[in-house]
């Protein structure tokens, strides 16, 4: 079954013209005719199902024959902050997987320790956009540019916050304590983890230190085990 | 703190020889001097504290001054054995994420509908012992060279054994019923799924169906989410 991603969808509308490039890409490439079916996703939790109506290279023309609105919609939401890491293939990993697992909303942190200091956030949401497209999710996840931690930390959340650290000290665990269906915040830092002082105004900021198990693990693997942690507990 | 990885040395003596290769690393690469500290790890739940004796590039001596067994061994068994991706990079990455979580044995099975038929252990088995270096792990996770599926399924295991398909059918789910401290065989079959007569095969040899959740996820992802969920409820 094909799938196209169409933020720019009506949902009022029962036609819909795909753009030039993704016409070019139907005809040519997926080799698609008059009467195929196609499902659309519109990110915004819309799954649509469509028929071919005229297979132009340069402006297909779908005719919308199903909407379904809040594609299932999660039960939870979960934002994952992350300090990006020096090779961009792990915070890729990353976005891909996080976004199959499930998740709402990813930030890039700059932190004291963070060996990358920039990241294209355009680049980066590409690969979102395909893992939503792999693994038939109606809802995009939204991916911030990123912002220096001090910043973010005094930012507003609705929800539970959490900080997980290397360093010693008393922290919440999941495993122990969790309220389903909530919101909640995850800040994971950067290789060499957030510094004394950065944890200290995450805690002033209402954030919790968080464990996420015995094991040492990279700041790409701590991201997706803190979203794996918070999606299972919601199943 | 420089780690080493030294299946072959021996508890009972208090000095250890670097191989060529590593003896070079440490001395050349690393630049370690008499007297600086190393950790060893055997792959066997040893771990040991030495010090250099003599810096020589190609034969340095250490001597060893502490050793601990049974370092952070695990408190129960997983095996996962899962189709190899047609792209070894997927793969590559589970194995990496799977032994920074934690994780004891490995096999590589041939599914009917596998787009890859073989695949190097030696190169993979390197990823492995990265990943136990990096993270700090006495233990090795074994990994199997790959079989057909046939004949995967019949073989022995002490445990609990499961298969993670995505067709309709009932399903045991870990969230709902686990029981810790245990031997758990969990199956990933390849990108198209395991076929209805693999799965019939698999019961037939006392294997359980299996959720991994509602989500639909790539082989990689859902062998890592496997692995995420029995380290989890074991937490």
């Amino acid at each position: 079954m094909q799938l196209f991603y169409t933020p720019d969808i009506d949902p009022k509308l029962s036609q819909y013209f795909l753009s030039e490039e993704e016409s070019k890409h139907a005809v040519r490439v997926l080799r698609l005719n008059v009467g195929d079916e196609v499902t659309l996703i519109d990110g915004k939790g819309g799954l649509y199902k469509a028929e071919i109506n005229d297979a132009h290279p340069k402006r297909t023309i779908l005719q919308i024959n199903s909407v379904t609105t809040e594609y299932q919609k999660r039960n939870h939401f979960l934002h994952i902050a992350i300090a990006p890491t020096k090779n961009l293939d792990r915070i890729e990993w990353f976005l891909e997987k996080a976004t199959e697992i499930g998740i709402d909303e990813i930030s890039l942190v700059i932190c004291q320790r963070s060996e990358r200091k920039e990241a294209k956030v355009e680049r980066l949401d590409k690969i979102i956009t395909s893992a939503i497209k792999q693994s038939i999710k109606a809802y995009h996840p939204k991916l911030n540019a990123p912002v220096a931690f001090n910043q973010f930390v005094q930012q507003g959340f609705e929800g539970d916050k959490y900080i997980a650290h290397c360093a010693h000290g008393e922290k919440s665990d999941l495993a122990q304590s969790f309220k389903k269906h909530g919101r909640y915040m995850i800040m994971i830092g950067p290789e060499g983890d957030f510094t004394p002082a950065e944890v200290e105004m995450a805690t002033k900021n209402g954030y919790r230190a968080l464990t996420l198990g015995e094991s040492r693990l990279r700041t790409e693997t701590a991201a997706l085990e803190a979203c794996f942690e918070v999606n299972f507990l919601n199943r």
